[in-house]
């Protein structure tokens, strides 16, 4: 995924000898031969890209201390607020330190009504995240296992779509890149409350990729009996089980994956169901626990779904294979899915089997990255996110905490998701003083008319929502908001089109 | 389309001899030879059915009677209240003349508190439209001209999807049924304020409607060279223009046109952008004079594309075809059609042209209808709508000024809609101290699990949605709501899970 993936150490790719070989798994044939870089990290497991983890983590302490330096800033800013020479002090230590210029209009007056402090900090949240996005779409910092290459490897499991539902939770946003390390553009991702994702949204984007197939043969050719699949991502914390966990399902792991299992089944029925010709899809479920990001992924049961009760855990397969050969990883995870499970051995479970078997050997990296660099559990085992995200995009979110990010098109029909997230921020931010900074957003496709207009009108109008829904921190400037719209099919970065914190707008208002 | 068609006067339908004649072709052939019943109406046009007419105006007075009768009962029971046989009086009165049992929990108490006329009105609606719903899907008063013969009309015309986009004004809540006399079955109907149709939404639809034919061939295979026809609705009032117009463009009939056709051009070129191999749809403006329902349609310019300044008025067309042979109609029209646009006897706009004759010939009952049972000028040239319907659905609402019809669904992206409703019933009801009655609906596809419970989630969130937005009025019991479900998949009527004038409820509050 990452560019350090050019000297990956082990991969999963070794085509077992009766399979017919990919592109890809050729490719990852050559690299095997690049030599273990991990094995000369001592204590590593010989399956763990080092290369990557060093990169990965370099990218994510850099974009966090740039969030993390704000408040500090502020704090020292606010101090000589009543100075003469106050704005060019302010601009020196936030251009020094933070890197921003900070905008003149809320630095103004101080020598009649004190800072605007909450607003100040919202302004350099959002300011942060731009440039942040800036230089995602611009350097590209997670420059990605070519397209062709990751379509190929899931073509060869059986699919050609990829779908994942993770939690809406912040220490889920790093999900695709991270605990799973696939590459962002090659799975789609959707993030709801709980996992509890909108059935009938999925079945669009169901009729959407189908639509593609059969007319552009695009990712594949509709005659490929390949399928699309279909992942919910639930978590868990091992170390407070009952506080830590997912706060949309109590913090209880078997409702969490209770919740995620009955969504995924009304979607495979509702396709089933819906259309001819045997049409149907694949299921995956997946755990997460937020401690330390090992996952469990359910085996398949005799339908092949996933089975609710019956899981094989990543850390499981650290152990299992902890002196084994990475050039044989993936025949050996693959015999211990088929150990916990005897429908994983069926031939007509072999794709999904090289699917599962793959993320756990990606996940095996993660565990170390985590074990590296946090000791084995992050210090930050609840909430740390940074902001909230809600609306349409955030393709460049891929970092643990960074944001709580909702899905969706309306507050109306999504409050849950909203509610949660500034649940989480009162707790955070709010009962501090600070306000909860709130990044709504909407992706659009320039190709169509009018559709910037629309995306525009839509983000004022979730912005009209949201201060209908908060009124009293709103009001209180404990909420702020900006907004952002992103033409999606081209390959630009955000763009700032209004929000609470800009010159002319009081309280947190709109 | 009504029973009444088989004997149908005059129709469109002769092919030109350099035509390929269709199944419907020949079927309306057969029905010409049935003789033209209309001649026997001394005054009628020649192409006019009378036989339908009647039909659909008896239809038409009977289910708008049962709404309007409701107030006059009221008032009459609204004498007796404090009588000491108040219940038993006024349910025999209800019986007699409404055919409602009326709900005890709404009678009861008169003794001590006045009886709450606002909410028993509301219900008297609701339940009203109830029983006219039920009626619809179990007695098919409006019976159609079979599927199978309408399709095959439309692909002769070159398309496989007719969607039409009205404006939600209850004046036209009768344009597929009444106005243009098609079956309501075999067209898509979409209504937004303005006919200002959500352009996404359509291209979501396009590519269900192409996927279909691509999987299933359903209505016909992907290979047939037909295409998508997106009609928009605009209106205008002859007599009033510059009061009894449209309300979302100003009472300004160019600028509704204009308004409608940039959505038009927007979803073509949004198809156009958006995918491969030639896709395209062909566009249709639509003028109503809600006077007297005469339409005008927007010949096609060079593009193919309605000429924003060039139509054609079905009222020319019925002045102009007065002594004609129906026998001839379509070649007649065609020609006046012709006449009025050198693009459109160009090849490749014949089919459009077909298209157009067709809804010209038709729309000449409709100007007799009113002619006949109106005088030629509704002598409701306002609005009259007996309640608001919101959400999604509403197929058994085909009569003009029942219902003012927003397809929504949330408020928040819809607010427009909702808001011109509101302001429609403030002028008719609100302002009398009558509330107004808000069915709120949500169809849902049955096949798919959950379905039903996420449907019945959202009409009580819509109903939540405009408490918020109507607080004083939801609290004074100026709004009533009912909400209402139905599977779509099934041919069943609607079911009623909620609403404000329920037992139990207080005010008009949810």
């Amino acid at each position: 995924m990452l560019v350090g993936r050019q000297k990956r150490a082990g991969h999963l790719g070794l085509a077992r000898s009766n399979r017919v070989r990919t592109a890809a798994d050729v490719a990852h044939r050559q690299r095997l031969g690049a030599g273990n870089v991990a094995r000369m990290h001592t204590g590593f497991h010989p399956f763990t890209n080092a290369v990557e983890n060093d990169c990965l983590f370099a990218y994510e302490s850099r974009c966090k201390a740039a969030f993390d330096k704000i408040e500090p800033v502020l704090r020292e800013i606010a101090q000589f607020q009543h100075d003469s020479n106050f704005i060019i002090k302010a601009q020196e230590l936030a251009r020094l330190l933070l890197n921003l210029e900070l905008p003149e209009h809320l630095l103004e007056n101080t020598w009649i009504a004190p800072l605007e402090m909450g607003k100040l900090y919202a302004w350099c949240v959002f300011e942060t995240f731009r440039l942040f996005a800036d230089e995602f779409y611009s350097d590209k910092p997670l420059a990605q296992e070519s397209d062709a290459d990751f379509q190929h490897f899931i073509e060869s499991c059986g699919f050609h779509t990829v779908d994942f539902s993770p939690c809406a939770d912040g220490r889920l946003a790093h999900t695709i890149s991270y605990v799973l390390r696939l590459p962002y553009k090659g799975v789609r991702r959707k993030s709801y409350a709980g996992a509890m994702f909108d059935v009938e949204d999925s079945l669009q984007k169901w009729v959407e990729v189908e639509h593609r197939r059969l007319s552009e043969s695009l990712p594949n050719s509709a005659s490929e009996p390949t399928r699309y699949l279909k992942a919910a991502v639930y978590h868990y914390s091992s170390s407070l089980p009952g506080q830590e966990g997912c706060a949309a399902h109590g913090s209880d792991a078997a409702k969490a994956a209770e919740g995620a299992m009955s969504r995924l089944l009304a979607f495979q029925q509702g396709v089933q169901n819906s259309f001819c010709c045997g049409a149907s899809i694949d299921l995956m479920l997946i755990g997460i626990d937020t401690d330390n990001d090992a996952i469990r992924i359910h085996c398949p049961d005799a339908s092949g779904n996933p089975d609710g009760e019956n899981y094989i855990d990543a850390q499981a397969v650290y152990d299992a294979t902890r002196h084994a050969n990475p050039a044989d990883s993936e025949r050996i995870i693959s015999e211990l899915i088929e150990q916990k499970s005897s429908a994983a051995s069926r031939e007509d479970n072999r794709g999904l089997v090289k699917f599962m078997a793959r993320l756990l050997f990606n996940n095996i990296s993660q565990i170390d990255y985590v074990r590296n660099n946090f000791n084995g559990c992050y210090s930050d085992i609840g909430h740390q996110e940074r902001f909230i995200g809600m609306g349409v995009g955030f393709e460049e979110v891929q970092l643990r905490n960074l944001t709580y990010f909702a899905y969706l098109k309306t507050v109306e029909q999504n409050a849950t998701d909203v509610d949660v997230g500034i649940k989480i921020f009162t707790g955070l931010n709010i009962k501090r003083g600070l306000p909860a900074p709130v990044v709504i957003r909407y992706d659009y496709h320039g190709n169509v008319p009018g559709a910037r207009e629309r995306a525009v009108a839509k983000v004022h109008c979730l912005q009209q929502a949201m201060a209908a829904r908060f009124p009293e921190q709103t009001q209180q400037g404990l909420i702020h908001t900006m907004l952002v719209v992103r033409d999606c099919s081209a390959d630009n970065s955000i763009e700032v089109v209004g929000g609470s914190t800009q010159p002319g707008v009081t309280g947190g208002g709109h």
